[in-house]
């Protein structure tokens, strides 16, 4: 048996305990947040506190400092309140489709064996027995509430971070941009690193205890694991989906009434769908990011421990070996912490300048630290040669620093693809002001460029991620392909908290622009919030190249759980999966971008009603009803989620069944080389729109200045392209990871079924 | 060996007996058309004739009958000269190309034997001789010439009659929309006619001439033949790509300045681009999509030769049965000369409604027509039972009523996919509606249904390509799909009479407007092209359609010829060809829309300088200098078109040398997969855009009406959706055909160099 150099007893206690330490630094975070008070009456420091918050650094447009800060709280009040709302219905939903699914799981899986307790021989090895089908079926549909329930606890306390953090993230900015910034990035650090560690934690909890009763039959415990990552993903679905159609519809629905039709600014609290709006970053957003990166983490580990559980460390039993994956993310997250005080502590934001390289920095010195990082666990936790499972073929040798280079090229690919994503989104390059160009010449050449600037987006990404899997294909198969997505997801918690950030300042420069604060503290928030748009569009980045990986990983996973052996394009059932499997993303955006046009016309709707009903909403004299702005965007956007979520959730069972395995594989090779594009181009084009937009009204250069002021021709034009690219960047682009990640997590779960049932059609006309 | 009814004698004459009657046919029709004559100066019959055209049937606005007519002649004669000048100048391009390429494919095949001149053992059967390698790469070249002059002629041709027939189409259609609509459709008939019966023909011929060398090695004339498909589309990229740069430069800069800056009408003879905007018609809808069309014809037919020469037709030397792809396309001849005739003369055009339904019933007819007449063909000239070669399998016993399934399942797939974008594009149809409704809010929301709507019209066509391949693949493997594509062209002819009607009405109208007939005349006109512009987008359905199965067809080929028996996904090298495939789409539709717009600047630059320096232009005074512009637009399409050319033309020869045959064949299979669907979206956006526009425009219906007329705010939403939908429908959706297909073959040329001596980077890598 190959050794490692570590025991098992260390990885049994490095492993919670980097979880532990992770959450006791959000619990940190959240405490330095927590001292800037908002409000008042409730709080007990009254008007003063230690950190002299209250000073009025100049006079309010809105009245006296008392009156801001009232509003300041009863507008997060509204915004809290929104989220909450919003994410109790998506819950109860949730709910109904978590308890509809897991019986389907249990009864899928469960079939297989006739819902039999009697051992039966393995499928790796017959000479062996491993554990009986019912109790995998248990397992799984175990794994898959664990799962779900981890990540829904994740996205509320995100959410519940998010909106806390805003309205103090606008009063800092009273003072300095600094130290607004520190709020935000904090803010956004408890929603990291509480998020990577409490989802950590959990999984290897889980496997302790399914440890129990799987014993030695490690193949059978870790396809059980995999309801992880699909209740994990499942859940993705509703924040990426749902959410990100709540935040269009509510921003869109906003827009059109307030901007367009009565003319009113944006965030003006006349608009009555303006704390819908505020409450659509948080839950769209953070709450949907998120999820779609826990079903990431959560998913690539699942691929990478069943891939490794058929590999030598499963079939020696070495527990430190087989907890590699855990490893990795477990140092990801304290070489997070350390990058994470880099930021909050060894340097100081002075000006507005400092903001973006501030956040970019944190990428570079996360990935440089966790390339270390894995080096030395590679080191320490992988024997020096073992053997590695290779589907339909011989198994391949490795060394350890093979796998080390694996997850390298993950991470390094994953910074890659985000300093492309902010050469084509941010507006100091030359991309977005090319765009930027057009409006010259209007609406439809802004439209044209905007779209071939997002096409070309996609090139260096692909290649990336291409040159990513070969060498990781190369050096250790599939698993190899496993680590690499973990790899990209190793720096999760400084991703996220960078991430997280974004929507916190934009929710600032909204509450101050409602709180009636002055220009100078609305600047602040603008130049915070210009970061957190670039800083969004590489998470994006980050989210589609890690679920590219992802996919790829399960789909190899899958490969090998439903016993194919060759993926053939060249027979008919596989070429058919392939290009059906490739016109699903086009089918999935169909309908997500339709879903935001129709939910956002029944927010028009309610708006128009409320001005036209109430009268004094436009002088002011009457508080629109926000409340029912946030309902009927709750409702509309969680009943038009349905037709993208069926397809999503239906499209491998159906074709599993009726078609087969073989078909299923093609579908979802061709899904996943397909929808990387859309997605990477999607949301890299409405990155560049909105940020277009921003240039011009910005005005910074001799350049802007020519395409400006805002209200000229050449800003008209760019306000429909960041409009059109709106639900492109925030609904239909990101919602596409979840679509190639899901129908692969959920076909490796159901991959015993297919086997044994599946293909019924195709049997019947043979 | 299996028998055939049809002997061998009756083949060699039917096949060239077909396409004599097809030309002859396109004959009839030119002189037909002829009879209406344009102008009295150099007509002999001066200004009266049998067909008294000249009865002006009410009061011109442009003046009296002479001065309309020597307009309309003055017009006519500008916009041929333009197109011919384009044209020689593309073929001047085209020809330095070609000669380089010659050499390269010479130089390629020819270092595979080490320009041996001694015979080979082959590679099916290594106890017998093949024909050496130099003569392969020899006939090669000499076939790959062919194909790019037949095609270049076929295209010059196209664009000649197109130019003689839009002022006639024009000049008729002040007698009765009847007559004007049968002008133009027997000119599209010279056109669809003689592009099939002589592509046929010089196939036919070259395998006669050819097979006096190669005697009994059928595997080794065949795939000399390749060559033929490969010249063919080479030419293709010129004419799609070019001509399609082309259209849209013209197009997009003629309204840029005429329309937005000017304010003055579409079509208007001020205009100094409105020449080269009716030229770009003609190049880039006719010669271009003759040129593509002509390119798929001769590439399945390659694809379907290469495949049963290494079948049981080859190997038991079964002429009759070695000629079936080519019988197919002669019955297709036959068929739609019958189908041209319900058009031309069983039934009459008597009002403007009936236009569309007698264009589409050509479809219908043409399509039962030839499902007869290609039972009938595989009755006689197929054994009652046959072997077909299946790649890495074993062979596969056939019936001769498989493969006429397989065909049939092509022909009516085309069929549906026409019915279906006619669905989504033309506007008596809930989608364009919806999208007309959309631009109450504006451009932005007309922008993303549109997009959606895009989306979701690939659905059905991807699931009616699916089942197609499916069938075809299950009765006859690749073979079965080659003939397939050929089913879907068999009806080219038809298809291509009708696609070329479009321009032809498009240019009668612009005739009719710049040389001021009356209202009812432009009325009539409208009507002709706005049946067109359906027709169009129908055409471009079945272009892309049967560019899939084509290139499907043509990887099946070069598979086999690279001898590769396995393109497995789960594969480092496949999937990362697979990936990055699918990226080749993105890349290659952001340099035709980024080409679209430089060489649209160019002309914009080149409209405004003669405004502003020449005098007297916008009174009517001075006539602007036509041929500037159409100098500017061709210099600039053609300069614009040689990255995306390089791209196509490069990647396989760098991806086939560099990386080796299995990267190459995953290549394929990504960009097959992914190009399908965004050529299939942008061309049914493109047109739904279009027509949403024509909708309000025509304002038919109360609920048109509610959204115009013409200049309210929802119809300037709708001209920003159009002006986007340009290029997409254009040119980057059209051009990805191209792309698809051109890589395809060239690959399968250039197999056997790849196979000896690609994969280089590889080899040294590992």
């Amino acid at each position: 048996m190959a050794e490692t150099i570590l025991g098992a007893t260390f990885v049994t206690i490095f492993i919670p305990a980097s979880c532990l330490i992770g959450i006791l630094f959000a619990l940190l975070q959240w405490y330095v947040v927590s001292l800037v008070k908002v409000g008042g009456g409730s709080s007990s420091n009254g008007n003063k506190n230690g950190h002299s918050d209250y000073l009025l650094d100049s006079s309010e447009e809105g009245g006296d400092e008392a009156s801001v800060i009232e509003k300041v709280k009863s507008i997060q009040e509204a915004i809290s309140e929104g989220a909450e709302s919003f994410l109790v219905t998506e819950y109860k939903y949730l709910a109904i489709f978590m308890s509809l699914f897991s019986v389907i799981i249990f009864l899928f899986l469960g079939s297989v064996g006739g819902f039999s307790t009697d051992l039966v021989p393995c499928t790796h090895d017959s000479a062996e027995l491993c554990s009986a089908p019912l109790a995998n079926a248990i397992f799984t549909t175990i794994a898959f509430i664990l799962g779900a329930l981890t990540s829904t606890f994740s996205g509320y306390l995100g959410m519940k971070i998010a909106t806390y953090a805003n309205a103090r993230t606008a009063l800092e900015a009273r003072k300095s941009v600094g130290q607004a910034f520190i709020v935000a990035f904090r803010s956004g650090a408890v929603m990291g690193f509480s998020l990577a560690a409490s989802g950590l934690l959990v999984l290897f909890i889980t496997i302790l205890l399914f440890k129990i009763y799987y014993g030695n039959d490690w193949v059978g415990l870790y396809e059980a694991i995999t309801g992880y990552g699909l209740g994990g993903s499942s859940v993705a679905l509703f924040g990426r989906v749902g959410g990100g159609i709540y935040t269009k519809a509510a921003d869109v629905g906003a827009d059109l009434v307030g901007k367009v039709e009565r003319n009113i600014p944006e965030d003006d609290p006349r608009n009555p769908a303006v704390i819908a709006d505020n409450v659509g970053d948080n839950v769209g957003d953070i709450a949907g990011m998120g999820a779609d990166l826990f079903g990431s983490f959560a998913e690539s580990t699942c691929a990478a421990l069943v891939i490794s559980s058929i590999s030598s460390f499963g079939q020696e039993r070495s527990f430190v070996a087989m907890s590699y994956p855990l490893l990795i993310s477990a140092v990801g997250i304290i070489v997070c912490l350390i990058t994470a005080l880099f930021a909050t502590d060894l340097f100081v934001i002075k000006n507005v300048d400092q903001i973006e390289p501030a956040l970019k920095r944190q990428l570079v010195i996360s990935t440089v630290l966790m390339t270390l990082g894995v080096f030395a666990v590679s080191y320490v936790a992988l024997p020096s040669t073992f053997l590695i499972n290779v589907i339909g073929k011989e198994s391949l040798h490795a060394k350890w620093w093979h796998v080390w280079l694996c997850v390298a090229s993950g991470l390094w690919a994953g910074l890659l693809i985000g300093y492309v994503t902010e050469y084509f989104t941010s507006n100091t390059y030359s991309p977005v002001r090319e765009v930027a160009d057009a409006c010259k010449t209007g609406a439809a050449t802004n439209i044209i460029f905007g779209m071939a600037l997002g096409y070309k987006s996609v090139i260096v990404p692909v290649f990336a991620i291409a040159a990513s899997i070969y060498l990781s294909f190369t050096f250790a198969a599939m698993y190899g392909i496993a680590v690499a997505a973990l790899g990209m997801l190793g720096t999760l918690s400084t991703g996220l908290a960078i991430d997280a950030y974004g929507p916190i300042s934009d929710n600032a420069g909204g509450i101050a622009e409602m709180a009636g604060m002055n220009h100078a503290v609305r600047e602040r928030t603008d130049a915070l919030d210009a970061a957190g748009n670039t800083t969004a569009a590489i998470g994006k980045g980050f989210a589609i190249g890690s679920a590219a990986l992802v996919s790829l990983a399960l789909f190899g996973a899958y490969v090998s759980r439903a016993g194919i052996s060759i993926v053939n394009v060249i027979e008919a059932q596989t070429f058919v999966g392939l290009i059906v499997g490739a016109m699903l993303p086009y089918w999935f955006s169909a309908m997500t971008m339709k879903s935001v046009g129709t939910a956002a016309l029944a927010m028009v709707e309610e708006v128009r009603r409320q001005f036209n009903t109430m009268d004094g909403i436009m002088e002011g004299r009457v508080k629109p009803d926000y409340k029912r702005c946030v309902a009927i965007s709750t409702d509309a956007s969680l009943r038009e989620m349905i037709p993208p979520g069926a397809l999503v959730m239906l499209t491998p069972i159906i074709v599993g069944t009726l078609f087969g395995v073989n078909t299923l594989a093609g579908l979802l090779a061709g899904a996943l080389v397909s929808g990387v594009q859309i997605a990477i181009s999607a949301s890299n084009t409405g990155g560049a729109w909105d940020n277009a937009k921003k240039y011009i009204e910005a005005g910074v250069s001799d350049h802007a200045k020519s395409l400006g002021p805002k209200g000229s021709d050449a800003h008209k034009a760019a306000v429909i392209g960041d409009t059109v690219g709106d639900p492109l960047k925030d609904t239909s682009g990101p919602s596409l990871n979840i679509l190639i990640k899901l129908m692969a997590v959920e076909s490796l779960v159901f991959a015993p079924f297919f086997a044994a049932h599946g293909g019924i059609l195709l049997k019947y006309l043979s």
